[in-house]
C-alpha cells in the first residue's frame, strides 16, 4: 500500500506537469536571463509568462507588482525590513500571536536590537485575532500591520481585508504572509487591498526555494538582497529560472484547478473530521471552523501525547504532524495553540491532518479506518486518560 | 551546427548528472527536511550529504561552516551585514573597485544610509589590486575587507591568502566572493584563512538558485533572513532541497574533475587567446594573463563597438558577452574595466570569452575560424578604425 501524505501544510508534492515545465530551463534553455544572446532571450520570456501567472494567481493589477524570491520567508523579512524603512516618523509594527516564525522570530530581533516596537494581538480560543485589541494597538507610529492570511496549524484564515482596512486608516501599511493561502483558497489584492502578501511555491506543488512578494504599485518598497538589477532592482542575484518557472506553472495549474478542488478538497477534509468525531471521545476540532483552509484539519486528543499517534499512524504508512514544520524535532509547545490558551493536556495530544489536490477518497477511507483504533488503543492505555475521561467514554475505570 | 556557449562566466549549463540528482526530490522524496516522518527522514540525509560534498569543495573543516541560501548574491550580503553587526567598534568596510554589484550596491547603500565609511582599493592596469593601498586602508575601525577571489569579467585572481593575513593582522574580518572560483579553480579556505566565503551553484553547472556561505568556526554570525531553526539557525526558511542536492553534486563533481579539467581548459583557452592575437591586429587581453581563471578570455577590441562583434558571433551561433550579465543591457561601461584604466576607446569594444569544462575542441577549432574574420571586416569596414591602426594593420589608408 503506497505511504499517504497529509502533511501538504509543512510540503508538497512538486507537481509532476510543473516539474516537466522546469526541465528544459537546466540544460537546454539555461542560459542568465540577464543575457541577450539566444541562451538568454527564451529565459526572459519565460520568466516573464511566470510572473503573469503568480499575477493572475493573487489578482495583481501588473506584472511590475511581482518580485521572485527564494521563498516565503525571505518574503515575510523583505516586507517587514522594507516598510520600516518607508517612513521614519513610523516605526512600529502590529502583528497577531500566531503568525509563522518568519514573521515573529524577525520582530522579535528588531524589538531586541532596534528597539521596534511590537505589539502582539492575541487570538481567542478559535484563534481568531482579536480585532478591538489590533484596531487599539494601530496608531500615528504604526509602520506596518503583518498579519497572516490563514494560520499554518489550524488553518484559520483571518479576515485580510477588514484588516486592511483598519490598517490604512491607520495610516499603516498591510503585509499578510498569505503562505498558506496562496494556491489553495482564492486570493484577491484588489478587493483585500493588501499592500504587500508573500507567497511560497513549495505549498501548492512547485518546488522549494522559490516564492514571491506582492508589492503594490505606489507602496515604497527597499530591497532585502541588494547587486544586480535583477527584477527592476527590487531583489538582486541571477534569477532561479527554473524554479520561477515551476512557480509559474504551479500558480497556472492551482487558478485553473481551483474551481472544482476547493469543494472536493472541503468535502474530504469534513469527512475525515466526521468519521473521527464519531468515533473518538474526547477530541476537539482546533481552529475556526467557520473560516478555514479547505485541507487543514486540526485536532486536539486530550491526554494523549501526540508523538505517539503520529508514531503509529507512521508504521501504517500515515505521515502527519504535530505542529509546523519549522518548529518540529524542537519538543517546544506549538505558540500557536499556546496563543489560543488550549490546555496542556490537549496541547499536547494535537496532530495536524493536512490534504492537498492530491489526496484521494481512498486515503481518507483508509485513515478513517486506521486512526480511531490508533487513537482508542493509546487510550484504553493510559491511565492518565482513562483518570481524566475513562468515565465519559463508557470505559471500565 | 549546435550553437557554442561561451558566457560561461554569466552562468553554466546544469550538468545532466546534476539534473538527475535533483530529480527524485521534487516529486519522490519531497518531504520537508524539518518533518520527523518518512517523507522528511531522506531529505535530511540528502541534504547532509550535499553539505559534505560543498564543504570538501572549499576546504572546510566541518559541516557546521557551511550555510545554504539562494546564491552568490545573498551569501555577499549575508556575509557584509553579518561582520558590520559582530563588533560596534568596528564599522568600516574595505573592498577592491572591481567587486561584483552584489558587494559594490550594497555598499554603497550601506554608505549612504548608515554612512559606513567604505574604502575602495584600486586595481592596476592588469585588474591587480593595489596591496599597498589595501593594507594602508585597513585600521582599528575596519569590520571586514572584502575582495573577491577571481573576477567575473576577467578571471583576474587575488592573492587571497595574503589579503585575509592583512586583514587578519588588523583585527578585521576577511570575506571573499569566490562565486566565479568555486567548483573551477582550488580554493582552500584552510590554507587561504578566509572567515567567510561565498558561492553560487549555478557557476559550475548547479542550478540556479542556491549557492552557499562558508562561516569559519567561531567567526560569529548574524542572520540576513530570521525565520524558522534551518540552517542551525543562520539561514531560516524551508531548505531548497533539489536545489542543495544539485549543489552538493556540482560539488562532488567538480572536485572530482578539476585535476584534469584544469589544464584542459587551459590549453583550450590558451589556444584561443595564441589564435586571436596571432590574427588580429590592435588587440588587447585584459586582466592578469600571470594569475587568471582558466576558462577565462577577455579582449578589448580598440575602436570596434563589441555589441557589433556579439551580434556577428551569434549569427554564426557563437554566445558571448560584454560584460558581466548583470550589467547586461543597462548600457553602461563596465566598473570594472573603467577601474583598469582601460580606454574608452578599447572598452567599448571589449567581450568576454568564457569556457567550461564543457567547452571541446571542435568548438575553440570553430571560434577560431569565424571571430577573427568578424573582427577584421569590422575593423576595414569602420573609418574610424582605420584612421586609429589602418597604417599599423598594413591596410590601406
Amino acid at each position: 500500500m503506497p505511504p499517504i501524505y497529509l502533511d501538504n501544510n509543512a510540503t508538497t508534492r512538486t507537481d509532476p506537469e510543473v516539474v516537466a515545465a522546469m526541465l528544459p530551463f537546466f540544460g537546454e534553455t539555461f542560459g542568465n536571463a540577464s543575457s541577450t544572446h539566444a541562451f538568454g532571450a527564451g529565459v526572459a520570456t519565460a520568466v516573464k509568462a511566470a510572473r503573469g501567472e503568480v499575477k493572475a494567481l493573487v489578482g495583481a493589477a501588473s506584472d511590475a507588482e511581482i518580485v521572485f524570491t527564494s521563498g516565503g520567508t525571505e518574503s515575510d523579512n523583505a516586507a517587514i525590513l522594507s516598510a520600516l524603512a518607508a517612513d521614519p516618523g513610523r516605526d512600529e509594527i502590529v502583528t497577531s500571536a500566531v503568525e509563522h516564525p518568519a514573521v515573529l522570530a524577525l520582530l522579535a530581533h528588531l524589538e531586541k536590537t532596534r528597539g521596534t516596537r511590537v505589539t502582539v494581538v492575541g487570538v481567542d480560543r478559535s484563534g481568531r485575532i482579536d480585532i478591538a485589541a489590533y484596531k487599539a494597538a494601530l496608531g500615528p507610529r504604526t509602520a506596518l500591520a503583518t498579519v497572516m492570511w490563514a494560520n499554518n496549524e489550524t488553518g484559520t484564515i483571518f479576515p485580510v481585508a477588514d484588516l486592511a482596512a483598519l490598517a490604512h486608516e491607520a495610516g499603516a501599511l498591510f503585509h499578510t504572509d498569505a503562505v498558506q493561502a496562496a494556491g489553495r483558497v482564492r486570493i484577491d489584492v484588489a478587493s483585500a487591498t493588501v499592500d504587500m502578501l508573500s507567497l511560497s511555491g513549495h505549498k501548492f506543488h512547485a518546488p522549494k526555494g522559490v516564492g514571491a512578494l506582492y508589492v503594490r504599485k505606489g507602496v515604497p518598497y527597499a530591497p532585502l538582497i541588494r547587486g544586480g538589477r535583477q527584477e527592476r532592482g527590487r531583489r538582486a542575484g541571477t534569477e532561479n529560472v527554473p524554479g520561477i518557472v515551476g512557480l509559474g506553472r504551479a500558480a497556472a495549474l492551482a487558478t485553473m484547478r481551483m474551481a472544482a478542488e476547493l469543494p472536493r478538497i472541503t468535502s474530504l477534509r469534513d469527512r475525515l473530521e466526521a468519521g473521527i468525531l464519531a468515533t473518538v471521545p474526547a477530541v476537539e476540532v482546533l481552529g475556526d471552523v467557520a473560516s478555514r483552509l479547505p485541507g487543514t484539519l486540526a485536532f486536539a486528543f486530550d491526554g494523549l501525547d501526540s508523538e505517539a499517534i503520529l508514531f503509529n499512524l507512521e508504521k501504517e504508512g500515515i505521515a502527519a504532524s504535530s505542529g509546523s514544520a519549522c518548529a518540529s524535532g524542537s519538543m517546544e509547545p506549538s505558540h500557536v495553540l499556546k496563543a489560543m490558551a488550549v490546555p496542556p493536556t490537549a496541547l499536547e495530544g494535537a496532530i495536524r491532518l493536512c490534504l492537498s489536490r492530491e489526496t484521494t477518497d481512498a486515503e481518507i477511507d483508509r485513515v478513517l479506518a486506521v486512526l480511531p483504533p490508533i487513537v482508542r488503543s493509546l487510550q484504553e492505555a493510559s491511565p492518565f486518560w482513562q483518570e481524566r475521561h475513562g468515565a465519559e467514554a463508557g470505559l471500565p475505570a
